[in-house]
């Protein structure tokens, strides 16, 4: 099959192409689990910009030799191709979402729900992914699509989508009718997190961004408020909120500057959100003790949530603005999301 | 002041007339949080046809003989008129709604959150509510109200309104995108508790009534799916649910074997929750525990949720149809009720 | 290989045998993660003694036909002895814990953790069981068992104890140290409850039981207070409490008036479990409501928490009374089962 | 009455005596719900020690003029000696433990339970407190001691002792038997957490500290596994978990590089409880994303959680190691604990 293949890190990310389009042997089914899936989309995301750079390399990579070369791609969907002697429940055709992290299913991780912090694979970071026609995946990574939902339209929910999910369902269990939360960030993740937000909370939603693009489109999916990251960012919270600040602060930043504006914002008891990274968080111990304050870190979400987050999708609770790339341009698509010119999220598609 | 008196039951509520308008004296402040609230709306509802009938008597006047005459209406909203002499944050002229049991706020529960199950009055069943032109309660019993809410357009909320939002929010922070909520009966609590819903959760709303005119009017609210009660309702709920039944059913009637067809309707693992009350709940235990189905009472919410669910109306998340009446016109009133001939809820005005 | 196998159903339990000891073919490996369990323990359950009176047979037998001949068991514990050819983590001769329900891990139920809510197989009940030498499992029910703990001591946990603890733990869960628990009936499962509550919370345990043998067993195992089942038990049990009842009341009775006792016993805003199962439950709806209780339905627990109670065991946090039989024995261990004459449970053995 | 005086800030703690013994006025009820209690016991708490450096004047005296002379002491406990016009339920002579914070009762924070974060004073740090004779607080602060429980045995539990109640229960409310609690500093505090970690959960307990004093300490108060902090303590711990670490890490430190090695001891998705201060917490935002850690502030408990460390206490579920001196020796108690001579908690008394 034809794959988008990466062999050399580049820290600068200044060479001229970062992947190559190659052929490839076919992915086999090999367990009685084993499916394979014929990519539909697959969604290209910041962190494959990190792999390339290197950044991944302590996790994924340690010895420095023995990944590369690797077919990226974390973000898929596509259609059953070839299941393994007892997959139950799909056959041939059917369109499906792929959960990134594939598992065994009897840790006690997985055993309680927590599967993505169970033992596994990631293909896409540390086996080969879905920038090619086809991947290699178990049955218990797949989620059945409704009609309303083609492949390349909800590819970047499987990993982008999933991981804005999780952290807003988090502060939206938490947030009652006369509370407040505010987004940091209404980029790609964010913009998902304010619809999750609306959708499942009855809080005000103020949203946080240094870009007037994407507080308008913020405030088309329900923002209550919106306020220019301009440096006053955090007084303007304030004023928003008696002069206490919100009980939710969600941070898909994560970097300059945004966690210690993000805490000064977040009301005594309530939680701070980790979801983009970049920066340290430092904080005064005697800081958190006085007001009680949490700091909650934020991973991808389970399969399960990613069910949820379909049926959000499929109701038209949560939308995804894509932009379409075909597998061949992959290197464009890497380089438009590099320079900021892609709204939403860049899917591959055949 | 002038109030609407009720002198004697009338078990078969056939009295030409129940409650008569008199003259009685002022309510005077005796400690130091009294609050006098002159009486801007005053909700009338079916527990107090049920008080008329004397079904409250065993709770409230056990010996018969001390509770008559009784000034009823437990649903008030209105102005301050005057406090007593530590009562801070308030002052003459503020709008305000009336939660309708008086505590001391020592107990636990009180300490705890849960002020309805604290030690203490309930003007309008056990000490003179508001049928009339002001009513004595506490400054711990006050919320101040928004500008965009009149006293006389949300006096329901006080019992009726926060009873539906607390049943509702107990439901809605159980509840997941990909799950359903049944409401049983889309009347004057269903409706408010339907809102509450679409407001707070994400799941699908399945509305079971008789009537085609509240279940037009559930549609209107939000509700995903509309069931006719015509003794097939327990199948077209399962057929809605792949066969399993809803995570949640509140029912709002309680009576003529709703009980029944509600936990017929709940899905294993699943609550149904008793907010309506009329008939027994009859079910055996081995299906209790096949299918580890719970069954969630519901009582009147706390002070903090009509806090909250002040701040659902104010921003228009739940609306409240209403009917208003003159005091002087509360017999009329307590009639149509009891002849169903209000749509929403009737609120006695000055 | 031998095994116990039922023929025929006897409803009114007289027959002299229920069980024949055979000759049937060995358990075959069929799919990948399929397992072999050499039986080291197989208990004896009162819902043995209900499949052969027939009361299972709208579950398990709907047509009457098909079921029998039937091997039950249950509780099983043992030794691997085969692995299928995906089986990771177990080999021959790991001594093992069997979780009762066999499901295939990706239903929404297994993927949230609820596990034993998901389809599947039961074995013991409607499929062969571990009144043999040997029993088919799949490496996803498999809990290795540290070197403190024998197959034989523990196999009843595996049901029996798994129940009774799932129950306590949720009261555990809601209990506080100024608060009181009831636990009603201190035999096989009630006597594992207790040690549960004891270790997992600080609430006051009060427990009522019929029996001064059990009562006696129950202040062995940290019962603060110990109420005779005399008649007088509600009171004796309002008397510990302030007049106002337990905030969780468990019942592994559920027959013989218990519920009706169980939930006078429980507080305002408190929870009655439901775990041992008989008579209906009947409550009157306005008493739900006033009352605010919630009934809580109890199934077998999870693969987590097997895992949870095998850490109390091999801690010695929970111990368990066993009596055991051969396997050839098995009609005698029912009959004794039958006729009261066990204290705590009986299991099979080699 | 006679006090102990605070004039002068001493940021080096180098002063010969810190508070001087007065006769000042006495406490005079104002309010209808004040009430005046005879000191029975002041704790001596290290943050005395922290008011005299003036590390609470940003806090408490940001003008630096209006604060001195201040009676410190937070952790009281005695009589009743005089009630306000409308207090009920206590009377001359009942002996009582106070809540720290004095609170009206009425805004959201109190109304949900929270209290200690609702608006008020905290006698000790920013009005006068307990090192004297008597002490003004109000009747929602007071908890009735029962029989069992002196005031100069229990002062210490009103401050050090429900900071210590509340991160423990936040983590025993979240801990499985399966599970490992890291408890990091086994003196004042954390000989109070390790005891509530026993009686509330049933996770292990893992005891980290300097001294072996300390630690032989904590073993005889339930920990199951004692590490010495010699520099290899975050191997220990990862060594006693499965080289993943503890679910849940209290931190009763805060200080000289606890914080690092307390994160570093939370397994992935685990929480980690700051209640010591001192230094700064510093995390790379990308490791709280990789781990989903989260990291929870605490603060003193609310009233309701007094009540429940008042029912460990009078059970012996929880023992409180104290030193007494003469409300003459505050010096000499205040120098005692500079200096680490103190074991378990300085008190004083009439």
């Amino acid at each position: 099959m034809k794959a988008q293949v990466l062999h050399h890190y580049d820290p600068a990310l200044t060479a001229p192409v970062w992947v190559t389009e190659e052929t490839v042997p076919d992915p086999r089914i090999v367990k009685s689990n084993d499916v394979i899936v014929r990519i539909g989309g697959a969604g290209v995301c910041r962190t494959d910009l990190h792999i390339i750079e290197g950044i991944w390399r302590p996790h994924t990579d340690p010895t420095g030799t023995g990944l590369l070369p690797l077919i990226m791609g974390h973000e898929n969907a596509g259609w059953v191709e070839e299941v393994g002697a007892e997959v139950e429940g799909f056959r041939k055709g059917d369109p499906v979402i792929v959960h990134p992290k594939v598992t065994g299913g009897t840790c006690i991780a997985c055993r309680r729900g927590h599967d993505m912090h169970g033992d596994g694979k990631f293909p896409g970071l540390d086996s080969n992914g879905g920038y090619a026609e086809a991947l290699l995946t178990s049955s218990r990574n797949l989620i059945a699509l409704p009609r309303t939902l083609a492949p390349r339209d909800v590819a970047p929910y499987a990993d982008a989508g999933l991981t804005a999910y999780r952290a807003a369902k988090k502060a939206a269990q938490q947030l009652l009718p006369d509370q407040a939360a505010v987004v940091i960030g209404a980029g790609g993740l964010g913009h998902i997190g304010i619809q999750v937000l609306r959708a499942m909370c009855a809080a005000r939603i103020i949203v946080v961004d240094i870009s007037d693009t994407s507080l308008a489109l913020a405030g088309e999916h329900g923002a209550d408020h919106l306020v220019k990251a301009d440096g006053g960012e955090v007084e303007a919270v304030l004023a928003l909120t008696g002069g206490k600040g919100a009980e939710a602060v969600i941070d898909f930043v994560g970097e300059k500057g945004t966690t210690k504006k993000g805490l000064d914002m977040t009301r005594a008891a309530g939680s701070y959100y980790v979801v983009g990274y970049g920066e340290d968080i430092r904080v005064p111990t005697v800081d958190m003790v006085i007001t009680e304050k949490n700091i909650i870190g934020n991973l991808v979400g389970t399969w399960a949530e990613l069910t949820e987050l379909m049926a959000l999708a499929d109701r038209g609770l949560v939308e995804l603005a894509t932009k379409h790339y075909r597998l061949s341009e992959a290197n464009q698509a890497l380089r438009d999301l590099h320079h900021g010119k892609i709204r939403g999220r860049a899917v591959l598609v055949p």
